[in-house]
């Protein structure tokens, strides 16, 4: 479907997310002749720069971020990108961008924050005043979307006001991924998922997003947020709902995030008990990550002397549904892990008696491994006969997406998902009512570790974080994946 | 497992089967180093040839059916061929086998008969009469085992006198089949499969074999027994048997014989009416296969001037139990097809509606391929996403074999059954009350036949057999897999 014109405005355009991630994927789709012609990319900043000092700012810092790098059409590309100075809370300044961009209803306006959120308010705000709320304008909001229920209920009211929730993009990357997609494929496409797909046949489910990296140069920020509130709220809990999630009754915007919501709701509630037992939160020290020293969180420039803030986080959460009653589902996430790792696995139950002449236990259950990153990939462990004479059984990998079958190319999550906000495609965009449904259930985490001096677990960098979270999955029976794959 | 020491006596021993297929199933595993050092392939035959003149004809004939040959190897094998001339029916020549055995409990004693069935009898007498038929012997026979019930009957009875069930072989190959066995492992090896097997989730079942030839210098035997008998009362319902049996207690042969037993007990016998209905006989006539023009059957040499033998036939049958009633297993053999071609199709339901953008008529129902001739595998069909934009569902096709992942070479039918039999593996045998079962349920359809004097329906060699073949099917809203998929 091809793209009405459009100008994409980015506040926060001279910062880290555009330069990395949001001119990159412009471009990519420029290569791709996805854009039209008279399309533009508006970016928005404090500082006082002509057009050729920022360019010369995003050659420095946007272009080593390209991936197929062409000098032609790099030019091309420069000549949509406009820059804007702008203070975002000063509602003066917004007259340049009013000037700046296209008022033709056929021109789509898109607002893109990639600003720190207490920004959020304000902005949509001077928008409105001074006219650029338009009724089909939209706007993208970045995360982190608050810091608690009531920051995010905060967030989301103040927003309202100016844009209807239909305008209203709020971005979790993770939902852009290809392999999130052929999730939703297999599970709707066809009928071998879905009969499986419940607590009669699967055993458990985890998802882990592992980083190798420290807290860098975010200290500021990271240290009043952690693991639990940057990556578990959003990122874990929107994989889990489009694992969990009921057959929507269509692919329509609405029809999904009612199928996540209900994913939310049903999430078990936790008391203060059975919080301590099924979450264990942990904080790095010194140690190594692929053969190099690296500093304790608190050694750490700028850390506070005493910081509690997690840098791991491991739960056990439960679903309260018919589908998912009594299946552990085991999130974990953390910084300065052994590798760099996101996936989701779904874990069939054991076979119940084995009919071959090796005992139950040498077959290994099957699972579906959702590979996000470093590599996407969708794969599913089976049981296979070794080829030749007997009838013996090992386990096998059975590649489960069709790339090379299809021969198109991939696309990275920020493309897909610009293109989505660019077409006012809602679907892989959490609504506000989930954004505060997952607070909720966060909640009384966040306030039985403010309401006492408890610690998080100090855990070794390059680890897999502090020996609780083996253990708290240990308790069942289990373990984490890597941990069970010795060959890999 | 290292085999015993064995002396296999091929009855038969310079026919067909003996040159083309068992001489260099043993060779292959010789050169595999299976043989035990002494072990030996004894031929007999009515013709009174020296050991250098059979030796000379197994160079003709049968060196050229061997696929791997090394000259040095070759040479070893032939070592272990020894030649013994013997009238199967006059026992005064078994004189010369006996001698020519060894007499010895640590050295298995097997005869393979590929002879015709009328001899069974006579040989068994014979082997016992001259005190070759010890109970640690074991006997294997070919096909046709009978043309009737009666027949069969009598078979079994005459053959039980001197060899008990436990020593008796009933050899069909396409049970030795590596994807046979793959199916075997699918279901049962992993917890996927046997949830969804069933009439809930499955559409139905197709299994075929088609040949390309026609009936080539078997016309007096072929003459008097007809596809029916020949292909569909053994292969496909072997066949069928595994797809359909219900989970065995375990791999031993009578847990695996029973299984398969239950399921030809449980076929819904045929009426005369409902026989009209569901069956479809063909002959073939001139035509055309490959480019190469091919006579009629009735034009055949040594063709009766007005048979009414089938070299076709297709036919809708159902079992009649909880988890296939009103599964429809078509199955279909024949002569001269357009294509040589042997598989079974397991179809799954049609999802029961879409989510995406696309209508579910759209959606290709999701189905297993157990592909036997002329290549093995094993694939699923199912709808995946396009990569890249957008949410497009196509079809998609998933290998399930892993020959690859294993790097362990695949065994040719014949070699993997006579190590079977070698080792007293009955597994993927016929016990004798299967073999009757079978007859008992095509018997209806042979007297049918028998009783008036209806035609096969004329169809053009080089085609799929009659209209009424795709018609038969059509009625149910179906057709075979080869009209399905004209993108193959």
């Amino acid at each position: 479907m091809a793209l009405q014109d459009f100008d994409l405005v980015l506040f926060g355009g001279s910062g880290d997310l555009s330069m990395r991630k949001l001119l990159p994927a412009m471009y990519a789709r420029d290569v791709a002749k996805d854009l039209p012609p008279s399309a533009r990319v508006i970016c928005v900043g404090r500082h006082e720069w002509s057009q050729e000092e920022f360019l010369a700012t995003v050659e420095q810092n946007s272009r080593p971020h390209i991936k197929k790098f062409e000098a032609k059409s790099w030019e091309a590309f420069k000549k949509r990108v406009v820059y804007v100075p702008l203070n975002a809370t000063d509602v003066s300044t917004y007259k340049a961008l009013y000037d700046c961009l296209r008022h033709d209803p056929n021109v789509t306006l898109v607002y893109y924050l990639a600003t720190p959120p207490h920004l959020f308010a304000q902005i949509c705000d001077n928008l409105a005043e001074v006219g650029l709320a338009t009724p089909n304008s939209r706007v993208v909001l970045e995360k982190p979307l608050g810091r608690d229920l009531e920051s995010a209920r905060q967030i989301n009211k103040e927003v309202g006001k100016v844009f209807a929730e239909s305008q209203i993009y709020r971005i979790d990357h993770y939902l852009g991924k290809e392999t999130v997609q052929n999730l939703l494929a297999l599970r709707f496409g066809n009928i071998l998922f879905e009969p499986l797909w419940r607590r009669e046949w699967i055993s458990d489910v985890q998802i882990t997003i592992a980083e190798k990296i420290g807290v860098g140069n975010r200290m500021g920020y990271y240290d009043t947020s952690g693991a639990l509130r940057d990556m578990l709220q959003n990122h874990l809990l929107q994989l889990l709902c489009i694992v969990a999630m009921e057959p929507p009754t269509s692919i329509a915007p609405d029809a999904v995030r009612d199928a996540k919501l209900q994913v939310l709701r049903s999430l078990k509630r936790f008391t203060p008990t059975t919080l301590a037992q099924n979450i264990v939160r942990g904080q790095y020290r010194a140690g190594h990550v692929d053969g190099q020293a690296v500093p304790s969180y608190r050694d750490e420039p700028d850390a506070p002397e005493y910081s509690r803030t997690e840098t791991f986080v491991a739960m056990k959460a439960e679903i309260d549904t018919w589908r998912w009653a009594g299946v552990p589902f085991y999130l974990r996430t953390g910084k300065r892990m052994a590798d760099r790792l996101a996936e989701i696995v779904v874990r069939f139950k054991p076979i119940p008696h084995s009919i071959f002449n090796q005992p139950t236990s040498s077959f290994q259950p099957n699972s579906l491994v959702i590979r996000l990153q470093p590599d996407e990939g969708l794969k599913m462990n089976l049981m296979a006969k070794t080829p030749g004479d007997g009838m013996r059984l090992k386990p096998a990998e059975l590649e489960l997406d069709f790339n090379e079958q299809f021969k198109t190319p991939r696309m990275d999550a920020y493309e897909r998902l610009l293109l989505d906000v660019l077409r006012g495609q809602l679907t892989l965009f959490m609504r506000g009512d989930e954004l505060e449904a997952a607070w909720e259930w966060v909640e009384p985490i966040l306030q039985s570790w403010d309401a006492d001096d408890s610690q998080p677990i100090p855990y070794t960098s390059g680890t897999w974080g502090p020996a609780a979270s083996s253990a708290l999955i240990g308790r069942d029976g289990l373990q984490w994946r890597e941990e069970a794959l010795p060959e890999d």
